[in-house]
């Protein structure tokens, strides 16, 4: 044990000063979280409004708050952009400028190869600014710097991604930082990452915003708790997820493909009456479901 | 809130013998909580295998139990039968058999113009027994009697449905039953309830269900939160959910065809990159979800 705290402070100080732009429900978290943890680093939060600066001060999210994202990356070690899913490559451009060299680079989007392919054509030209795509696997269908917490990452799943192009020093520094973070971190190309997501978090979404469409304001009066947990990632923000399905359109359709053709199968059988098939149907997807997941 | 305690207590004196037929998380969280609450009922609880009778009785969940329901309902001011729905209309045939004139027969089935039909049909000629149909909407993916809860039904909606061929007296007293444990009645023909329930349970979990077959085990450890709650209910038994998907085939069937049409319009809307359409598509379901099912 000793080791591996050894290990988490030698990462923590690798990266004395670290800059989060964007610092809502997930910097925020990122922030409290690093807060959490004994070490020597200063935590600057960049933000586009005055507004969740003085709610994230409050909030103690970040040591500092800017308006300004210049000054705010001059000293860096790492910079880690947290804005929705399309701002993501332009912020990136914009921390490429006024990075020092050294400085490490890394997101949390939700999709990974939009934005990987764009800001790495961006830092061919910025000598010894590398980045590196990451996206911890945490949320909630609430917004915001008010619903950070410290230990919204504890024991989830970052998945961090490698091309060609990445930098291995700076690789394995984002991953040690995810995992000093109690993220549990696993290894993709963009492409992979794009593919399990889609499946994983994007269809989930799609699923519950068009199973919310389907009922009406009063039938949802009688709902129970199955409802309310099917749907309740239809409760997230529209803006940012559509941003994230139109970034990860062709992996999101073909995983909308698989879902209706389980879907169609299902009918299906209901249809004809077949409950020997039905059920197999169902022991299936309940057998998979329990081995992978567990109880809560 | 006087007047409130007096007429559950004059409820409750009214049925004074209480049978329920399936004590497993349903009929033992009635049970449980009609043993919560200060009256002088006697529940007898009817169980098909002797390994759930001695859990019942561990767990208090009922004050006799036996095997055999002749003995068990002769006394009965109340049955409630709580077994697997595609059982229901053959114990009421027993129930029928045995029970005293004035006995009221009522269940927990999740579909209800199958139900209802068939019993109020084998009911006709049996004077004095009258069954109203009733589905609290109350439940969880555990199942048996060691998940009961005396809780289990605090708040929830009950649907209590109304026919031509409903005893007035009988329908009243059964609306009483279950508010005096806590339940949020609510009034529907079988047919106005089954096509309710297919929206709001059904297709949620036949969606879960479907959502579940499409991503692979290997997938499933990258998941979060999201797909945690979206799928929760296909961890539910399979036998159970066959058989209320397949009697209430009609409805299932209307629900997954406007399931389909919202599904395929948000995935057209993501195919074109249309962001406006997808925004506005998000945001409706959004909307709809926040107003009717608040915050949990």
């Amino acid at each position: 044990m000793l080791r591996l705290s050894t290990e988490k402070f030698k990462t923590m100080a690798n990266f004395e000063n670290i800059t989060i732009i964007g610092v809502g429900l997930i910097g925020g978290s990122i922030g409290l979280a690093l807060k959490k943890r004994p070490s020597a680093h200063k935590v600057i939060g960049v933000f586009h409004r005055r507004v969740t600066l003085k709610k994230a001060l409050k909030h103690k999210a970040v040591d500092i708050g800017v308006m300004d994202i210049t000054s705010a990356v001059r000293d860096a070690d790492l910079v880690v952009l947290a804005s929705p899913v399309h701002l993501i490559p332009e912020l990136a451009a914009k921390v490429a400028k006024s990075a020092k060299p050294g400085t490490i680079v890394t997101d949390v989007g939700s999709t990974k190869e939009w934005i990987v392919s764009k800001i790495e054509k961006l830092f061919e030209a910025s000598a010894g600014v590398h980045f590196v795509g990451s996206h911890p696997m945490a949320g909630s269908e609430h917004a915001g710097v008010e619903s950070a917490s410290e230990d919204l990452f504890e024991g989830s799943p970052c998945i961090v991604t490698k091309t060609r192009r990445t930098n291995s020093v700076a690789f394995k520094k984002v991953v040690k930082f995810w995992k000093s973070l109690g993220l549990n971190v696993k290894i993709m190309t963009p492409r992979e990452h794009d593919r399990t997501v889609s499946l994983i978090s994007h269809l989930p979404h799609a699923v519950a915003f068009a199973l919310t469409g389907a009922v009406t304001g009063k039938e949802m009066e009688c709902a129970a708790e199955g409802f309310r947990d099917t749907t309740r990632v239809a409760s997230s923000d529209p803006e940012l997820w559509a941003d994230i399905f139109l970034t990860n359109r062709k992996a999101i359709l073909t995983a909308g493909a698989s879902f209706n053709k389980q879907f169609a199968r299902l009918l299906r059988a209901i249809a004809k009456g077949d409950r020997c098939a039905t059920v197999k149907i169902l022991k299936n997807s309940k057998s998979k479901r329990d081995k992978y997941l567990h109880a809560k």
